[in-house]
C-alpha cells in the first residue's frame, strides 16, 4: 500500500495547503519520506462537516453490519502486512516484536468492540411498562436507550502508534458507539497513521457507509487540534498524550458555546508498594521484574512504574541493591522522538539533583541516537511527601525507589499523590493485614489496583479500567481501554408512549436485536442472542 | 419540629456569622420568621471537611443499612406532617395539594433509591476470570466495580422545594451512591429546607452514621456556592436552577486544580409539535391540556411547554382560537418570588414586542401579589428560526404558538433549537409517516420524546431521562430524575489479581451481596436476591 503524504477526508485524498511535515527515524534522526501536507482550517471543516453528515445513517446502523465493519477494519490492518510493522518501527524506534504485539492488540480490540456491538448491552435498554390503573396517577410506558453523542475528535499517542492511535482504542470505541471519527494524525508517526487510515477508509467504502464516518487529518501541531475541538460539529474528544496538551484541549472544550466532554489520558506515576513478606522470597526476581517494567519500550508506557516504595531495613536494602544491579545491566533503547529524549534527560537531571535523592543504579546508553541510559533513583518517604519535584512524571526509563518505615507513611504518601492510572502491591499472605488499609486510600487515587503483578501490559477486556482521577485522566468516570470505554460516547434518551411504529428497533416490544433489557427495574436476559 | 434559623453542619446546629436572611411569603411579600443566619467560608469548611471524613465509612456501608437509612429519611419527612406542607406553601405560594404530591414524590424517590441500593446493579460488577493457559500471554483475574466519587455539593431549585431541594433527587441519588452531601439551602424556602434537613440529620444519627454524611448550609447567595464548588473536598456538583447560575458553577468546577463534574439542570422550552391528525379529534380538549400544562404551578416547571408548533390552515386556526379561549379563563397564580415574577414580566414583554409576535390569548391577574396573567403568544416558524429572542425561556405561565406549513420547516426549527429536556408530538396514526423524520432530529436536541402526552409530570422510574443537550443540562450523558441518576456519582475501579481477603464484598467470589455480574462479558443474574 503506497503512502502518499496526504490527509484522508471523507474517503478522498486531500493535499493540505498549510505547509508540510516529515516523519523521522529516532534511531538515526534521519528524515523519512514522503513529506506530509498539512491542512488548513477550511479543509478541516470538510472533515467535520462530512462527519456530521455521516451521523444519521452511521448512528442507526444495524448491529450485524456495524460489527462487520469493525471486523473489516481489523482484517484490513492485518492485510497491510509487514509494511506496517516496518514503517511503525522506522517512525518510532520500537522493535518489530513490540509492533507485532501492538498490532494484535489493536485488531483484537476492534474485534472485541464488534462483539460488544453484536451483544448490545451498551444500548442500555430500559423499559418501564405502562401502569394504567395506578393511583393516584397512571404511569405511561417509558423506554430508554443510549444513543451516540455525535462526531468524535480523536488524538492518538506517540507511544502506541497502533493501539492508541489511528484505529486504536478511542477510535474503535467511538466507531462502536456509532460516532463518526475525525482523527488528528500524530505527526511523530505519519506513515503508520496513513497506512492504518487507508485500512479504515477501505472498510468504510466496502461497507457502503457514508464516507464521512472516518477522516484522518494532518495539520500544523496544536492549532489544528484546538480548531478541531472547537468545531461545533464535534461532540466529544478522545486524547492520549501529555498533561499540558490534554489540559489545553479540556479548556477549549469547556469554553465552547456548547461545552463537550474530553476524555484525556495524560500522565501517571504508577506507584508500586513492596511489603516485607514479598522480600522474603526471590528478591532478585522481584528486582528484575521491576526493572523490566521500568525499561520496557524504553519506559514509554503510560503504566510504567515511576515509584517503588520499599521498606527501610535489611530486606529493603537487599532489594535496592538488586535493583541497582539489574538496571546497570540494561542498555538504553531508542526513544520515540528527539524531543521526548530531551525531556527525559531534563526530567532525570532535575530528579537526580533534588535534595535527598541519590542514585540507585544506572544502565548504559544505547548504540542508537536518543537512547539514554535507564536510571533508577532513591529517596526517603519524608522527602517524597514534601517535595513536589519528586512527583513529576519522567516519561521514559527512569524510576524512584522510596524507602518507608510504616504503613501510615505509605498512606500519607498515597494521600499526597495526584490521581494515577494504577497502584500495585507486592505482598504475601503475612502482609494482608498490614496492606489492607492502603487499599481504600489507593482507590481514591487510581483506576486499577494490582496485586503481585506489574501495571504494564493493560488487558483489553470487560473489567479493565485504564483511567483514574485527574490528572491521570480528565474524567475519572471512564476508561480508555476495555469494553466499558464505549460508554464515553453515549447519552440516554427516553421515549414516552411512542407507538411501536415510531420506536427505534432496540426498544420495540418484539426485541428484534435480541437485547438484554431492564424491565421495571429488573434485568431480563434476551431469549436468543445473535 | 421547631425551625431555628441555623445551618446544620455534621449534625450540629451552627449559628452563621455572616449576616442573616429571611424567607418571604410571595402571596403577600411579607417576611417570614425566623431569621436565617448565614455562614462564613470557615464555617463552610467544617461541613466539607466533615463530609470528607464521613466518606470512608459511608461509601462502604452494607446495602441493607444503606437502604434503611434512605427509607428512614423518607419516614422522617412524612413524620413532619402538615407543618412541612404549610411552611412550604407559605414560602413558595404553591398550593397544599401540589406540596402533598411533591412530598409523595420526594419520599417515593428516596424509597426507589433504597431499592436500587438493595438490588445493586449500580455497583457495576464485572469479572474477567483468569486465563492462565492463554497464549501468547496468560490473562490475570480482573474485577471491576463502581465506587462513589466523594462528597457532593447539591444546590436545590426554587420551584420544587421538596423534590428538587434538600432531600430531592440530587441528594437522594448522591446518598444512594455512597457520597456524603453538603446541601446549599435555597434562600427562597429556608424553613422548608431546615425541616427536611432535620429529617435527614435525624436519620444519620439514628443509623449511627458519621455526622458528616449530611450538612445543610445557609450562606450569602452566589459567593458561598462558588466557595463550595471550589472546595477541594467536593468531588461533584448537583444543581437545578437558572442557566446563568449553572454556567457560573460549571466554570468554577472546570477551573479548579482538580476539575470535577457538574450536573446542572438549567432551562428548557419543551417544544410540542401538533400534527394534522391530532386536530381532527377534540381540539378543545387538546387546547385545554396545553393551557393546563403551561399554567400549572404558575408555569414554574422545568418541563412546562414553552413552544407549540401547529399547522397553518383551518385546523391550526381552530386550535389557536381554542387555546386563546382556554387561557383567557385562567387566573394568575402566585409565583415563587417577587424576583421570579419580575423576570417573567420582563420576558413576556420582550417576547410580546418582538417582530412577528402577536397575542393568542391572555388570562387575568391573580388576587395575590406576584400572580401575573398567563399569556400565550403566536408567531410563524420563519420568524422563530431567525429571531433568537423567541428562543429565550420565560420561566412561568407563558408560551408561544408557532405556525408551520411542512415537516421540513419543523425539522429546520428543531435544528435551530438549543438543547432541551423534552420534545412532544401530538398525532394520530395518519401522521406517523409525516412525523417519523422529526424523531431523529429531536433525539439530537432533547432527553425525552413524548407522544400524545405532555412533558410535565416527570415519572420517577428506571427508564426516565430528565436531562438533555446543553444548555438544558450541563451534561447530556446523565439524568437528574430516575434510578439512572445514581450513575452521576460513581467511577469505575479495577482490581487485578487481588486475593479474596483483600477484595471488597461486592467483588468476592461468593457474591455475598447477591449482585448481578458481567462475567467474561455476559450477564450472570444473581441466584438469590435479598
Amino acid at each position: 500500500m503506497p503512502v502518499n503524504g496526504h490527509s484522508l477526508i471523507a474517503g478522498q485524498q486531500v493535499s493540505g495547503e498549510n505547509g508540510t511535515t516529515f516523519g523521522f527515524n529516532p534511531a538515526t534522526n534521519e528524515q523519512l519520506d514522503p513529506a506530509y501536507s498539512l491542512i488548513t482550517g477550511d479543509q478541516l471543516k470538510q472533515a467535520t462537516t462530512a462527519a456530521a453528515d455521516a451521523y444519521p445513517s452511521f448512528s442507526t446502523l444495524d448491529p450485524e453490519t456495524h460489527a462487520g465493519f469493525l471486523e473489516a477494519i481489523a482484517d484490513n490492518i492485518e492485510a497491510i502486512g509487514d509494511e506496517l510493522i516496518i514503517r511503525a518501527g522506522q517512525e518510532t524506534g520500537l522493535p518489530a516484536a513490540r509492533m507485532q504485539g501492538e498490532r494484535a492488540r489493536t485488531t483484537g480490540q476492534l474485534r472485541l468492540f464488534a462483539n460488544v456491538v453484536r451483544q448490545g448491552d451498551f444500548r442500555g435498554v430500559r423499559i418501564d411498562r405502562e401502569l394504567p390503573d395506578r393511583a393516584p396517577l397512571p404511569r405511561a410506558d417509558i423506554r430508554q436507550r443510549q444513543i451516540p453523542l455525535g462526531p468524535v475528535a480523536v488524538f492518538g499517542a506517540s507511544n502506541f502508534p497502533l493501539a492508541f492511535s489511528t484505529a486504536g482504542g478511542d477510535t474503535a470505541s467511538a466507531l462502536a458507539a456509532g460516532c463518526p471519527v475525525v482523527f488528528k494524525a500524530h505527526n511523530a508517526h505519519p506513515g503508520t497513521g496513513e497506512l492504518v487510515g487507508q485500512a479504515v477508509a477501505k472498510a468504510v467504502k466496502d461497507f457502503g457507509l457514508h464516507p464521512g464516518v472516518f477522516s484522518l487529518v494532518y495539520g500544523p501541531g496544536a492549532s489544528i487540534g484546538q480548531a478541531l475541538v472547537a468545531d461545533p460539529a464535534i461532540k466529544a474528544v478522545g486524547f492520549t498524550g501529555s498533561q499540558a496538551a490534554g489540559i489545553a484541549l479540556m479548556r477549549t472544550a469547556a469554553a465552547r458555546p456548547e461545552p463537550i466532554p474530553v476524555y484525556a489520558e495524560m500522565s501517571s506515576l504508577n506507584p508500586v508498594f513492596v511489603f516485607e513478606g514479598a522480600l522474603k522470597g526471590d528478591v532478585q526476581a522481584l528486582a528484575q521484574q521491576y526493572v523490566t517494567a521500568v525499561t520496557g519500550s524504553s519506559g514509554q508506557l503510560c503504566t510504567s512504574p515511576g515509584l517503588l516504595f520499599a521498606p527501610v531495613g535489611e530486606l529493603g536494602d537487599k532489594l535496592a541493591v538488586a535493583v541497582g544491579r539489574a538496571v546497570s545491566a540494561c542498555a538504553g533503547q531508542t526513544m520515540l522522538t528527539e524531543g521526548i529524549a530531551g525531556s527525559w534527560n531534563a526530567g532525570a537531571e532535575a530528579l537526580g539533583s533534588a535534595a535527598g535523592v541519590s542514585l540507585v543504579g544506572q544502565g548504559t546508553e544505547g548504540a542508537t541516537k536518543n537512547a539514554p541510559a535507564p536510571t533508577i533513583f532513591g529517596t526517603l518517604v519524608r522527602d517524597f511527601v514534601t517535595n513536589h519535584v519528586l512527583h513529576q512524571e519522567i516519561f521514559g526509563a527512569a524510576s524512584l525507589v522510596i524507602r518507608y518505615s510504616s504503613v501510615e507513611e505509605l498512606i500519607e504518601a498515597v494521600n499526597r499523590l495526584e490521581g494515577q492510572l494504577t497502584g500495585t502491591l507486592q505482598l504475601t499472605e503475612e502482609d494482608y493485614a498490614t496492606a489492607a488499609p492502603l487499599i481504600p486510600a489507593l482507590e481514591q487515587k487510581v483506576g486499577r489496583i494490582i496485586v503481585n503483578g506489574w501495571p504494564t501490559g493493560v488487558e483489553v477486556g470487560h473489567a479493565m479500567v485504564h483511567g483514574g482521577p485527574f490528572p491521570a485522566t480528565s474524567d475519572s468516570r471512564t476508561t480508555s481501554v476495555g469494553s466499558l470505554a464505549i460508554n464515553r460516547f453515549l447519552r440516554p434518551v427516553a421515549y414516552q408512549s411512542l407507538p411501536q411504529e415510531l420506536l427505534p428497533a432496540s426498544l420495540q416490544d418484539e426485541n428484534p436485536w435480541h437485547l438484554n433489557r431492564l424491565v421495571n427495574g429488573l434485568v431480563e436476559k434476551a431469549e436468543a442472542t445473535v
